[in-house]
């Protein structure tokens, strides 16, 4: 059993809550029986750390568990784990220009899973998909799909040579695009929305017609995208 | 200027960061430019506080706003607000039953103003919608709902009588009932859904088409039904 904040281990486990540590060590971290289970059967898992004697993996104290953690009411169970490339490539791309909140990059992974948008590009500037946060609002939706971090702009040229199509929100938009297969929805920061220079790459800008309110929860606008985008195949 | 913590008023705005406080008292607080102008516009406003002499307001020091704050980078100006009954009823009804998150209650004000459910009721359970993250969630949503905490099932019943049709969310939900005028959209706690006493009050069990996700999160599920539900009047 692990009882010292001061063993090398821990102090690992402590720095994986950083994205630059897990960029450099391609692992992060996932906490709950929820997630943990998710990461054994569809992702990579290196170590399991428990609390809780009655569960399998190495102890270490509630002390060291609860410092580890990332909310009020502790998880009593984490599992380190290797980021994996996924070898599959969707006819539907969700990008994600510069979305900063994790909490929503979280839940736009899972509504991309739960829509069939499998392929998720992130932009430079973009919440990191590793966060705790955006891992568990994922609900685990991270290990089924394939993420990237890319050069947005850059790919987005590339994907239009290959005959995808460009849709992007924009809250001035007025043209309602017709929606396609092989298509890559854009999706821009919380408050600025998506930048002039994506507008710019962009084949049609699509508006979701609302009254009272300026414009809808960025995670909320993608998924209502996305659950229209899925419709078309019922 | 007010510069110290032990101010009688500082202490007051203290308390109106719990729910219990701006229960007793009927009055919450709102930060950040945005909101206060909705607040000023929309809502009544008590009073303004501000660490930035160049806004209007009672001068207060960076320290003690910082204090007030729940943000890591604070708001330099908050109002307080008074609670206002409105006096409309819509024909369109959202249900909020044991809804926990914070972001979510916003999240799900933001969407129902968005589509037209002017009224919202909350379960004893629901979390605040006076919250000051719900309220910044709601990005000022709050001062265009009718929002009342209520007996749910009481009032879904006497809702009933006044002909209102009920919806619930269902994932094991098999029947997908025609979306009608007045209604009353109810969602449930993140972990459990609808709970069954509400289940067995409800018209139609609503279920959203997903893959690989067993569901949806509750601010994103709501907002594509209420979302379908303003499509019907275009």
């Amino acid at each position: 059993m692990i009882i010292s904040k001061d063993n090398e281990t821990i102090k690992y486990l402590k720095k994986l809550k950083q994205k630059k540590y897990r960029d450099a060590e391609n692992k992060f971290l996932v906490f709950g029986d929820h997630l943990v289970s998710e990461a054994l059967n569809n992702g990579k898992v290196l170590n399991i750390y428990t609390s809780n004697e009655n569960k399998e993996g190495i102890l270490i104290t509630d002390n060291i568990m609860k410092e580890l953690n990332f909310t009020e009411t502790p998880y009593d169970i984490l599992a380190v784990c290797e980021k994996v490339d996924k070898d599959f490539k969707s006819d539907k791309i969700l990008v994600l220009e510069d979305v900063q909140d994790p909490d929503n990059v979280g839940a736009l992974l899972r509504s991309a899973s739960a829509f069939g948008f499998r392929t998720v590009l992130l932009s430079n500037k973009c919440a990191d998909c590793y966060n705790e946060k955006t891992i568990r609002a994922s609900k685990g939706a991270i290990f089924h799909l394939d993420i990237k971090r890319v050069d947005v702009y850059k790919k987005i040229n590339e994907l239009k040579e290959l005959g995808y199509v460009i849709y992007t929100t924009d809250v001035r938009g007025t043209n309602k695009g017709k929606l396609l297969d092989n298509c890559v929805l854009v999706l821009g920061n919380e408050g600025q929305g998506v930048t002039d220079q994506m507008q710019g790459l962009a084949d049609y800008k699509l508006t979701i017609k609302t009254e009272n309110v300026e414009s809808l929860n960025v995670a909320i606008a993608g998924s209502i995208l996305m659950y229209e985008w899925s419709k078309i195949w019922e």
